[in-house]
């Protein structure tokens, strides 16, 4: 059921931190051919080892389209459940519910406004009304009450919580026009404040270098490693346009405090190598008016910070790159308690615009 | 997922009786219009009062084809969750699973093959693609594994049990040559018992008059009061065509034993006054080749016997018939515990070609 006449934080509730104990994962199956190369061929068999990789680690359920239900149930994977989950695309990070709980073991969901990364002002597909109501759809399958933000655009991949009152945003996108172009930034703290049930906002100047699809989505810039601590994809090529994000960004988290007064801790993780889009890729794609083109020559925005949390794991994306090794490593020097599980092939997901933090949702368990 | 190597029987699993506690009722939301008249609309607004109804006694989760998802979620009702589900029509008591329980409380689902009463024999729509995909879809989404009986066509209203090991059916369906011609009675019988953990099958002969949509499903005819004793629709006029089939069913349950050994009590519940729909009823179906025809004159197999269950209550359906308050008493006297909830209108799910225990489908709490 939706509340209507209550916040997340007036009624005792907070968005826990990713790493504390879920429930569930949910994904979405990829499949629309004006963004993934080939039928989505490629991506879905990327997809499918992700799958089958977390399902060792919690119960996975993946959301499709209708016309896909009959195939993926016919790959009977253990741990997964197939639930239909009409959509436009893929990326239920920031199409899906935010989480929330309380002191008495109760879960709830934040259903924030989604409107595609901008709306008619810089959004990257038409219609997202599918995605729209995918916040609805998940609470309404896991069997939770729902707050609705109808004047709130977020994106799950727009915010990093810690679970101890504090936010992580950037700029970049939470000021973007085409998200919430009548709030202050004042008035945006205080939506995101009440609605994660959270005391402190931090706002990262930039995004990801190249990360046009979502205006510079915090997933691909920090993730908690545990409370006052991140780890923040880091450049140290003097000459490459992310060098000065990167430097700006640890300016700015070396210069604040978290909601506990807590200095933040810094672990610095290098993006992969440039990666641009080949011919072959770009061609690949049924390009259609409306929807962000894929062109050939065009920068990934690789992130290895983008990777995907299970109970017990992380998944660290592989790209093919000559960093993958060191992202494996020091992500295992943060998370010694988990296992860091490789995902080969990471490079489909980033060619379809995101990548493993931004097609997985948490339902924690509380 | 689905077990391919085994049976409930053999794992140990059994479908509990219906009047065994639940843990949610499943109902799919109306729609097609070669069915439901005026656009499903009247039928829709009869479906919304019952859910509400069962929402007062057990959660309630309602099935939609995604075109209707917003409609739904729009009512915001207490204790009901919306899921999508694409199907043809909304009998999920037949297209639903069977869900069955062992010792250690655990439930997975029985997912019969459903060729929509009959497939290319004596079937009533084409396709009917989609609700042969319900019974793994209800299972997928409750997070239970499934059997799937690819090579065993029943539906969930064909069959009556009382959770002690006894099967009631009738003949006029489950040897229907649309369903399994090449099955014989005993290998039916068979069938039956490994997939409902069951050990004695009992056949009435016929179903209920006028009821060609289901080829005489047992859930128009007989219900368990407890185990040993059951309810019957009944007709004492020996001019009306259902009386024969009233009394050949008595005679067959007096002269048998339940899988206990114990004598079968029967309880007369009289059928409605014949009912026939009316010209406005028929022309409001926007009547298809292909789709079981609404005809104006044709006589409704209406039946009280086809009523809800949920926890603590009877949904007892009313058709501003002259046996409708008859109807009431009787079923209190068999659930002296239970509420017995009228539900007004339920006409409009006759119209459609069934009634309120067709329309529902339980998943127990073992």
């Amino acid at each position: 059921m939706r509340i209507t006449d209550s916040t997340p934080k007036a009624d005792g509730f907070y968005m826990p931190c990713e790493l504390d104990e879920h429930r569930c994962i949910y994904i979405l199956w990829p499949q629309r051919e004006d963004n993934w190369r080939q039928n989505a061929e490629p991506a879905q068999a990327v997809f499918k080892n992700l799958i089958q990789t977390m399902a060792k680690y919690e119960p996975v359920v993946v959301g499709t389209n209708a016309d896909q239900y009959r195939n993926l149930i016919g790959m009977n994977m253990p741990n997964v459940s197939i639930v239909e989950i009409s959509n436009n695309d893929s990326w239920i990070r920031d199409s899906g519910p935010s989480c929330v709980i309380n002191g008495e073991g109760r879960i709830r969901g934040v259903d924030w406004a989604f409107n595609g990364y901008g709306g008619l002002v810089d959004g990257i597909y038409f219609p997202w009304d599918l995605d729209d109501l995918i916040g609805a759809k998940v609470c309404n399958i896991e069997g939770i009450d729902r707050y609705r933000t109808d004047d709130f655009v977020l994106e799950g991949g727009a915010i990093c919580v810690d679970g101890e009152g504090t936010v992580i945003v950037t700029e970049e996108t939470l000021l973007d026009p085409g998200r919430n172009p009548d709030l202050t930034k004042d008035q945006i703290e205080e939506k995101l404040k009440e609605y994660l049930g959270a005391e402190k906002v931090l706002w990262i100047p930039d995004g990801l270098y190249g990360d046009e699809d979502t205006n510079g989505h915090v997933d691909n810039v920090v993730q908690f490693v545990k409370p006052g601590k991140v780890v923040l994809s880091w450049e140290d090529n003097p000459d490459d346009p992310q060098y000065e994000r990167s430097q700006k960004a640890l300016e700015y988290l070396q210069s604040v405090t978290d909601a506990k007064g807590r200095q933040i801790e810094v672990v610095k993780l290098h993006v992969p190598a440039p990666m641009f889009i080949t011919k072959e890729e770009s061609q690949g794609v049924d390009a259609v008016d409306g929807t962000f083109p894929r062109i050939e020559g065009a920068r990934l925005a690789g992130s290895y910070v983008n990777f995907g949390i299970v109970n017990g794991a992380i998944l660290c994306p592989q790209f093919d790159n000559k960093y993958d090794a060191e992202a494996m490593r020091v992500l295992q020097e943060c998370y010694p308690d988990r296992v860091i599980e490789p995902i080969a092939g990471a490079r489909e997901i980033l060619l379809g615009g995101g990548n493993i933090h931004c097609i997985t949702q948490q339902v924690p368990k509380p």
